[in-house]
């Protein structure tokens, strides 16, 4: 490891300490908890879940508990291919590999793709765990700016006109940690931009499906495939961990060929596969057809809690803080209207017991430090009413 | 990633791709594979299973499918810790991190001591996919060979002499592919070298208590413990994968405290934490208090296989053949008395209708190519007479 990646890696080690150091407030007594990005376990389809388990042990206990593939059994691709459609993705089992959650895909796919040096450019601010695997492989980052409509792809072209790049990374839709959805008219220019400049998109969706008006933006592997007839050069990952159960450890990443088999070696040194036990149970709930029905739920939930939110943070702290309106996922970003340091805060906030995530955890460079990320999915709207108002009152 | 490292990165390409295209051989119509590493799942307590999972969706539908610790659950370590008791290791959850297996404990532990060319000691054969991890490392790799009485210690004792190394990887119980054991002497002499030479040890033990005789040696932790007064340096993974379903995907890896900070901060960029429903499930048997039984059900079981398999080869095969003694595990290691390169010979078995792994990809450097790993885990009493058969038909 050269200096810069020793220097990279301390930097992961920080800011993790840092970030578990703060999270562990988050589970003090009366302390109201605004900063995991962790979904309502209230909302979890406990009965389709206990329905679909049970089938894996009555009916399949030899899939559940034995060794299988590396890329996932091919029942569980197959259903993943089927659900991908409806976000306009074309892909079949073969193009899918099955990971442990959709944070072990970004690990893997930057373990296969990046050489140490090699150019990634990520938005400002961009979600810390996909930092810590750029890290972990030694990329050297660039970031760009951010807004309402997402990345500033512009801002991406002018670093294309002196630097080649190795890839981007980006969750362009309702994204972590600014909620915000990369445009249309963006989505096809960073499209464009990767073809004609020849680098990788990892293109992050853990959050599409939970979107809370009937707008579905087309993804970026599907522009690339509709545009130019293939997606070659994007990455698709996403996961079940924000609509059906996080403790499956269950995500997936739809490749072309030439990455996909590099990526299931690393997989099989990295664990061999995903557990049986989860891949089975979650083959069987997509079977019962229940997951429609489920995101819906959560839609609804959510978007409620977020309406709540977004009233008491302008009614009762507008005067101070700006923030976008996401139309969707599970954050809202805020931002005080004057500098002012939300690590620092935070110390007050504690004392009036509510917490979130200070954002300059969310930056590979340049942090912003007037910036905080608020999660509203785990919260009650009983709960969201207090903690605005203890934010007010640390004010 | 510098030349070596990236030639290291096709080997192990290479390699996998040509175990993998082997290996599919074992999936034909007819073909008895003595190939995989994997359990007998007819041995598998489906029953205590079905309990420990039936408790998890009724009583802890929560911990079962909601985020959990990067650690693993307290109270899954807890009971880790209690039964590596029985193994002479004094050890608490605090020393334990759960992970997807042994397999991911290797990757994590060589992501986080290896540096590139940093030089690694592996026995001659040793475990495939630990090769594979150490070579994602880009580790410098060094061989000593084995014997029937497990690493030749005094060959890694010469290398000390002129190298400093950072660590040795072995698995000293029941080997997998040599099925042999490191005697106490020698294991007492590797602990003494790394105190001497300040390297770690990676103890790999996923057999250890799959013994078919009452003789359990100490582990290398444990002599290092009653020696030293500590096991800073020693490194102890072991699985459920063969004592319970490695369709759960669960090992774990006890470690000193300066390292597993860094292995939680690595596993957390990994992959978050191992899927809380096998934890839970995983928790839950070991509750149940029926492990012990189990174990002595799979000990009795690949006894009594190995007991035919070896009665078989030495009637059959003997005036060709040579091999070790397993005490225990899952592997028989056979070498041609008169060379022959086994995975050409395979094609031959292979019309036969039998398969098994050729030695030469055990071997980091220097491969014995008239030496074979037989596994007798799956495979009948029948179907090894059977496979014997076929092998001496193809002589």
């Amino acid at each position: 490891m050269n200096t810069e990646g020793l220097l990279a890696a301390r930097m992961v080690r920080l800011k993790s300490s840092a970030i578990r150091e703060l999270l562990k407030h988050s589970k003090m007594e009366g302390v109201i908890s605004l900063a995991g990005g962790i979904p309502s376990s209230a909302l979890f389809d406990f009965e389709g879940l206990a329905k679909a388990t049970q089938i894996a042990i009555t009916e399949q206990p030899e899939h559940a508990f034995q060794y299988g593939l590396t890329e996932g059994s091919h029942g569980l691709r197959s259903r993943i291919a089927d659900l991908c459609k409806d976000r306009g993705i074309v892909a079949t089992a073969e193009d899918i590999v099955v990971t442990a959650g959709s944070q072990q895909a970004l690990d893997l796919v930057m373990r296969a793709v990046v050489d140490p040096e090699d150019v990634f450019v990520v938005e400002r601010p961009t979600y810390l765990a996909a930092l810590q695997t750029l890290e972990l492989a030694e990329a050297h980052l660039l970031s760009v700016g951010s807004d309402g409509d997402g990345m500033k792809v512009d801002e991406l072209a002018e670093i294309l006109k002196t630097r080649k790049i190795k890839g981007v990374y980006l969750v362009p839709t309702f994204g972590n940690p600014s909620g915000v959805t990369l445009s249309l008219s963006r989505r096809e220019q960073l499209v464009k931009l990767a073809a004609e400049h020849q680098f990788l998109i990892v293109e992050d969706d853990p959050y599409g499906e939970l979107r809370f008006t009937d707008e579905r933006l087309p993804t970026l592997f599907e522009i690339s495939k509709t545009q130019y007839g293939h997606a070659n050069n994007i990455i698709y990952t996403s996961t079940f961990s924000k609509i059906l159960a996080p403790g499956l450890r269950l995500g997936w990443v739809i490749m072309p060929q030439w990455l996909l088999n590099k990526v299931a070696i690393i997989k099989q040194a990295a664990d061999l596969h995903a557990s049986s036990l989860s891949q089975t149970v979650a083959e069987n709930y997509l079977a019962l057809g229940r997951l429609d029905k489920q995101i819906e739920t959560i839609r609804a939930a959510y978007k409620q809690k977020y309406n709540v939110l977004a009233e008491l943070l302008e009614r009762e702290l507008g005067h101070v803080l700006t923030f976008e309106y996401p139309k969707g996922g599970m954050f809202l970003w805020a931002r005080f209207r004057e500098p002012r340091n939300c690590t620092e805060w935070m110390k007050k906030t504690l004392e009036q017991g509510v917490v979130f995530v200070p954002g300059e955890f969310f930056f590979s460079d340049n942090p912003d430090y007037s910036t905080f990320r608020i999660s509203f999915a785990t919260a009650t709207e009983e709960q969201l009413h207090e903690a605005v108002a203890r934010l007010k009152r640390a004010l």
